[in-house]
């Protein structure tokens, strides 16, 4: 795979010289082009064997381009803050907004690398950081991101000449670090796994460019012109979204039936029952949250619902069990500006709770296989793909411990009218009830379909969807209350038996 | 100064529970106007004696209220990437936006009342942070925040009964850290420093609430009520901002001289002094930056100017000295939605370098005595406020090693006329002159007054200004990064000698 990347590419400093200023002329043009688009954001990603120039071509992209507009990014240690969330997290928050550019250091590639090259892992494990390397791209693509990945290649020999040569350079040493030194020695393997890795995670949408490190006029024109080529077909595309083919449209049953017919609606409790099971399940929740073994778990809960069926009432059920120091509620309205210039998992990314904390969504990211869907506000190939990128999402979060808890809470549609009835009587709830909710309700069946879709989709082993029979409020909360500890009570007992087997 | 909370306030149940429906339901009624209007930020202060119903009283606030509408945060352990930053980073980052509510435990308060307790400084230090905190929060006001700051008191006695209860109450032993412990020692001194904090910071526009912490149904009703009363208030004023009293205009020089009419514009350098210089400029910096004592510090480096003064190819010289992973730069230009609903100084916090690094603002805070001031942004109190509260954020990120340095790249008249023209010409820096462009050169001499006063009154010991003659493009490159140089020269020598001292 690295066979022409040995081979001496070499350009001659007069060709250099002359073709530099056009070239430069041109990215400048492009990136200007890109931030006045506001379309999409660039992703550069370096890899390769050290001392093959890969600081040295960053430093000049940020010369012959505007570096106002490039950010560079290094992911070397995990922060405290990064190391009590999933290790994407670090990523995502570094993410370039639409319109800029930014270069990943030490991106997720190295560290699948070097864990595998210092013998952390096996290949099954490698094989999985590669299996979530591709899925984490397809989807950035899918959002529109352009993405080069940039493998610096050197020989062996040339490595090690090279490494001498930085070594005795005063002025370059501070740039070697011990970990390089070692490289020298584990050359063989970082260059059997990068293949491996590279192989595996070349595709349309993200090719990986080998670029062979000796000489700096080759490295440099090389990855200039593969940079530029790549901006202006972007550019001119007009979506960068690879699968843009038509959908076939999700079929419903034949029957006709689904999952929410299947509910027993009349499901509801005693005043006297509620009180008691109530604070029953709360007790239990604050004792659970305050168990010494929630340290090592973060906890999400989810609300969807029917408009009215009463999230905000079960949400305060659940608040009310616990310290307000522990918990935060994210509600879940229009992305801010921000939040629109990024990939639509980011605004969720940017709330996952650290260990030891609750995050509750009012709403979530179903919105985008329910409202959004409903409303058009995405394509159907961006509604449908979502399906498998929340799953993937979801799964994770739970790898790094947090507990997912969704409910989708079900009033039928009778008691939805009631409801929106009562609350325009009420004073302090008259804020409760838009003219938007009225028109929601007119696409009740519409719902109902994205609804069944959405649970069928997205219901799985790692975090299951829980429907709540709503009508009566009471039901409702206890069961919410009651289903957020039973989830915990598994979770701990799992990690009870998997440190049981450690010892 | 706490009598009045020492005489056994208490509300029977029978009171208490009549008055609370109507009290919740106004509560809950504001609340939502707070968040319809999206005009100010609420801002809760919790400070008090241990053991005197903070945390329950929170915890209530947030059943009666909505309490997704709700931000408590709690501030205890700073996090490495607080810790590598200046100590108010913490705060900032944390601010409820605009129509929301946030509810600060462990604020600056407690900061400096355990600091002074514990013995880790004397008044003198107790004092300046006192002077911090009112800078801070009359900020705040000015922009627009509604700050409540609550003393939850109690007796020696009650305390030490309450602590007892405490421990004894299975379900909320956890809550009595060691630290809790000591403070019933040290009450004494708590409640002495306490005083000189409250006697110092309550002013008319946040004022303290001692609420005396024995009876809950009297502490409930007193901050529920407190609550109501103020944030009904504020969404009936028209204006939130306290000095909202005409300000006199600035005066300008009687002789009408100023300080860039001083400047000598013919400064030059030759293409082969140039050449020369900047590469040892550029080699000097570089070296510094990689200077050992610079993992102390921060560096900021501020540019404004005449729009085609050069900014751009300065920074690109900046830049080019340096690994493109140590700087990053931060254009400024229109805040963004999210920007929009937090106090100004927000959008630069947020950019603050942690230690070890370097931050190039393109255009900056400045831009509040600029741009805003000429075009009428904001009001002409805003930008004059501006000043002082400029002046207190450099103050403060230089007490935490980081240093500023900050330029005015000037040119005349003629010349930006004539490289306007040239921009018009070249195709890849047509984007660089837009229609404002021509619009603010209409505005010259405006713009040459706001800058004058924005000198005169910015230009610190702590961060001086520099003037940069930048009809000679070569001659400003060069100007920028020796001063740069010498800023960071400085530093370190200053910091050797004060190691020096402490060995």
């Amino acid at each position: 795979m690295f066979e022409s990347a040995e081979i001496g590419h070499a350009i001659d400093k007069e060709t250099y010289e002359a073709e530099v200023p056009a070239l430069r002329e041109a990215l400048l043009e492009a990136q200007f082009e890109l931030q006045q688009q506001n379309r999409f954001p660039v992703i550069v990603l370096i890899n390769g064997i050290e001392g093959a120039g890969k600081g040295e071509t960053v430093k000049l992209l940020n010369e012959w381009m505007d570096p106002r507009l490039i950010e560079v990014r290094t992911f070397d240690q995990q922060t405290d803050e990064e190391l009590a969330r999933p290790p994407a997290w670090r990523y995502w928050r570094m993410l370039p907004a639409k319109g800029r550019m930014g270069v990943f250091f030490g991106n997720w590639y190295s560290q699948m690398l070097q864990g595998r090259v210092h013998g952390l892992f096996k290949d099954a494990v490698l094989d999985q950081g590669i299996n979530g390397a591709e899925r984490l791209e397809k989807m950035l693509c899918n959002e529109g991101a352009l993405i080069f990945k940039f493998w610096f290649h050197l020989s062996k020999q040339q490595m090690k000449a090279r490494l001498k040569l930085l070594q005795d350079d005063p002025l370059h040493s501070w740039r070697i670090s011990p970990l390089d030194w070692q490289q020298s020695q584990t050359y063989d393997k970082f260059v059997k796994y990068g293949e491996r890795v590279i192989r595996r995670t070349s595709r349309d949408y993200a090719p990986w460019h080998i670029i062979e490190g000796v000489d700096p006029h080759y490295r440099s024109l090389a990855v200039g012109k593969i940079l530029l080529a790549g901006l202006q077909a972007a550019l001119k595309r007009p979506n960068l979204k690879p699968d843009k083919v038509s959908a076939a449209p999700l079929t419903t049953s034949v029957d006709r039936l689904g999952l929410l017919d299947a509910l027993d609606m009349s499901q509801q409790l005693t005043k006297k029952d509620y009180e008691e099971q109530l604070i029953t399940e709360q007790a239990r929740l604050s004792g659970l949250l305050r168990d010494k073994r929630m340290r090592k778990h973060a906890l999400v809960a989810v609300f969807e619902g029917n408009d009215a069926a009463g999230k905000g009432g079960a949400i305060r059920r659940v608040a009310a069990a616990l310290d307000p120091r522990q918990y935060s509620i994210v509600p879940i309205a229009a992305p801010t500006e921000e939040e629109r210039a990024q990939p639509y998992l980011w605004r969720f990314w940017r709330h996952i709770p650290a260990r030891g904390k609750f995050t509750i969504f009012d709403r979530s990211w179903y919105g985008r296989v329910l409202v959004e869907r409903i409303e058009g506000f995405c394509t159907p190939a961006d509604w449908m793909r979502a399906y498998g990128e929340i799953n993937d999402f979801e799964e994770q979060i739970d790898a790094s411990n947090v507990i997912v808890v969704k409910f989708w809470l079900a009033i039928d549609k009778q008691t939805q009218l009631e409801r929106f009835q009562e609350r325009e009587q009420i004073p302090f709830k008259r804020f409760k009830i838009t003219e938007d909710d009225w028109r929601n309700r007119e696409k009740w069946d519409d719902y109902r379909a994205a609804v069944g879709d959405m649970v069928d989709r997205t219901s799985t082993e790692v975090s299951p969807w829980t429907l709540v029979e709503a009508n009566d409020k009471r039901w409702a909360r206890v069961k919410v209350l009651r289903t957020i500890n039973r989830a915990l009570e598994a979770a701990f007992e799992k990690s009870d038996k998997h440190d049981k087997k450690r010892k």
